[in-house]
């Protein structure tokens, strides 16, 4: 898929990221990863991002996530296009990228680089480089300590044709608009929030017209059609499913640091289609935050 | 007018604040604030905030304030209504409070308390007291060290009638959705980030439909024309305002801390319609950041 | 007292904010509050800050602290000096400054000012006119949003003789180190963080050689062993304390917003020096929070 | 050498952290690397850490990381101790610092992990895994995502007797007593601020004996005057030495994000042992910026 087309793809509906699977010695578990995505394609989404945040790219290392890339790209060839994370340093990252490329990813993710303050320079020359390791569509991820400005963004569109999305992972309206404003229609902007469905309208009033659902892990029925009711701005639907679903979800995730990730597995353990535990850094949910998520999730009906 | 009228009024229009007009001692000018008043009321606006931000409220002693509040609501009556800032203390704010109400305000905008920080049931029990102390509706402004969350909302909310206004300082969008998913239209909503324009679009998908617009100080008919645009789904319009004047008026703004209200003072001054300097701590542009902002003034054409 | 009188008594020993007396309908009582001095002064401090933080001043009506710096002042007069809060806007501060020279006040401390961002160039004017209102002398307090880096200071310092004292509430050991280096001993350095005993040794090894303590208000006995050991640096003594006192009250205190002041109150009450409750926005410590103090300062034997 | 023996050492005496070079094409040059370690072990400092935050440790590839411990131990086999940096997630943190054991490295700094928000019972966890996959000594670095507080540490040290140091890199007075009080000669306590100097008597007073000089790179005599000094109370030289060299240089550093590397490095080619420009997202200091440094460095004399 070259780049512009991952760009149409993009644009076009919801995004996703699966969850790794990982057995009780915390080894990625392959089998019930295949399942897992056999199960959410069937679901309408556009695109699965494949070890991005909420699959744990921050714990995975180097030769799983060759596994995990290939078996998503198996898994999901001429069904569903998969976007690749990479991350680091810029020569960690060009590495997974190229690898990616090779297992046969159809777009890379840029999460930031690691430790270190950067300025705009530093950080263009960074994507840049990355964005120039690949020629697959390539988006990048403004969060942490990657804070693009708009005039960064724009240089290094400029430079890279093959940069087609930006993902925003800061809510900062002031630098969101400034960088819809620059860029316009060159890039596809995507939500990329914890929990995004609680950011999807202003999101979508700033020309942010998808995002990627980390429920989707766990309710694809309901994520689908919150996303959309957020395309048809069916606004009744939007704000009932805020006020039942999403807003109490969020007083749990809110509970524990880290949980942005540990609770959409426990989605996935409480739906029946467990993808195991986290990994350290983080902590799983406890039983009683298993059940109070049951309650909430049981109200949504089946998916 | 009593709290549900200003409800409506809020809803209706545009909003702004007028600068404070001091003269070269730094002292009132209570002559040339009349003319300002006289000038912006002939422009569509739904009401005035007079002694609030970009009135410099934080810089105003007592009888300064009761002095600016009595001109606005005198120059004003049966034209537009007056909307008193309070702030500081609990004792302190209600002071100010009764003085407005007692002035003839139609309402109250409730700055942040001073100095301290406090947990919810504080700021509930500071928000209470200072509502009871007037029968005029009151809004409260979520800013500083004021952050009250969707639960503490409601409660005040729920104990106080004459709470009719929220304005959003932070633009958090997580915070600002559960607000107005738990409140809904129990409350009018309004954006409160400075130069409020950017942040329009993305604050009505949130339900927040109006905003307190500090450039309408110096460009009141362009800042009516983006007001509508806004309300009439006019991207275009927006998006050119935004790309032409705002973004390279921010880069200005932003070069300085506490710009934001003294850009706002410079604009009169470029229109030819002074407030005089800002007062400390506060500082004026310089000379070249003037002209700066007159060439970007001067592409908007007349006002 | 002129300032140089001043500065010497700063650095000659510990510092103390007596805590304002409310009565039940949280007004000023005049005659606990005198009851108050009575006590305090009898222990070992060098000077007392009436309507400082400790003392609410950010909760106090402008003719509260008129009769709070009065009392004071008549308290103690010929005994101990008494150094008086003042804050908020430039004009607003002069206001509370002369008031409290006319009330008899030996120095003046300048909390911040209210609510907006300032510049460096803005800051220095305002603590300038503040000083230049005044002959006694003053000392600027660094915290919220008055953060004054070295050059700053250094200019204030060369404009104002009066200026003979620096509160750093910030802890930021760079700034203060770096503000020491630059101004050597044309200043006395005064710590003013929440609970001064933790960071003692850490910035009298900066040239902060002494501190205000806001435990004094209800164990001054203890609270000047612990400052002779500072003095003296016999960390066995401090260490023994922090470990069985200090950290454990920090504890309690660092579990609620606000609580830096009402852990104050409570620890007074809990000594039978009662100073009646808090104001909003803070909020008074439950009564199990009260016995787990009170377990804390009886350990500590009789004051 | 076993943790104890390490623990000795780190408390010894001046610690620093050798640059990581690079040649044109910004591959690591072994050879001046060796030539570095050589140049540098003349000096006195009681250990070298390879692959740290300044050897720019977050860009460096595996197989790049291997080369450099291995020549680090090679070039100081027996003269001086080489500790080796590890970081990111859990699994690949583990495998850096197996393989810095396997390469001869005296001791290990755990940097933080990469990306995600985590609590203390994970980074715990985290912690408690690198320590327990090496059999040599532990140092583990508070910083950026990992901030441990007092108990997590004592927990961590009470199940790892091969964690024996904590780096501080936070300056948090509060949180440093608290680890100091609750543990005490448990461990041994490093200053790990970006131009620790500055930060050199308040950590000690706090009992942070030693530091990791970064400018002992470039002025390694200078920094063993200055550990001297404060090692002896000497703080006239200390001041001195403030004041002429480390607050300009602070001031060039803070011109730029990311500067606390790239000065190094530019100070390294000032005085003619350049280490090669840094990789992105670092931005080498411009040849102005050289010049300036240049001055700095001159007016200290010869090293």
């Amino acid at each position: 898929m070259d780049a512009q087309e991952l760009k149409q793809v993009i644009g076009a509906g919801l995004l996703s990221f699966p969850l790794t699977d990982f057995d009780e010695q915390h080894d990625f578990n392959k089998s019930s990863y295949r399942k897992r995505l056999e199960w959410l394609k069937s679901y309408d989404a556009s695109a699965l991002f494949a070890a991005g945040g909420t699959g744990e790219f921050f714990s995975l290392a180097k030769d799983e996530y060759a596994d995990i890339i290939g078996t998503a790209v198996d898994e999901c060839r001429g069904q569903m296009p998969i976007i690749a994370g990479t991350g680091y340093g810029t020569r960690v990252a060009i590495e997974y990228a190229v690898e990616a490329e090779r297992q046969g990813a159809d777009g890379i993710l840029i999460l930031p680089h690691y430790l270190t303050e950067a300025d705009q320079e530093g950080l263009r020359r960074h994507v840049v480089a990355i964005c120039k390791s690949v020629s697959i569509g390539v988006i990048v991820y403004n969060r942490g300590l990657c804070r693009l400005n708009a005039e960064t963004v724009e240089k290094i569109a400029d430079e890279c044709p093959n940069l087609v999305g930006f993902k925003d992972g800061f809510g900062d309206i002031e630098l969101m608009m400034s960088i819809r404003s620059r860029l316009g229609d060159r890039l596809a902007y995507i939500g990329g929030l914890p929990t995004a469905e609680v950011f999807a309208s202003a999101c979508k009033a700033m020309g942010v017209s998808t995002y990627s659902s980390a429920v989707f892990n766990f309710i694809p029925r309901t994520a689908v059609e919150f996303y959309n009711a957020s395309v048809n701005n069916d606004s009744a639907t939007m704000d009932h499913l805020l006020k039942t679903f999403f807003f109490p979800y969020l007083e749990l995730r809110n509970s524990g640091q880290g949980y942005a990730v540990s609770i959409v597995k426990a989605g996935a353990t409480v739906v029946g289609k467990t993808a195991g535990p986290v990994r350290t850094p983080l902590c799983d949910l406890s039983p009683a935050q298993h059940e109070q998520l049951r309650t909430l999730i049981d109200r949504l009906g089946p998916q």
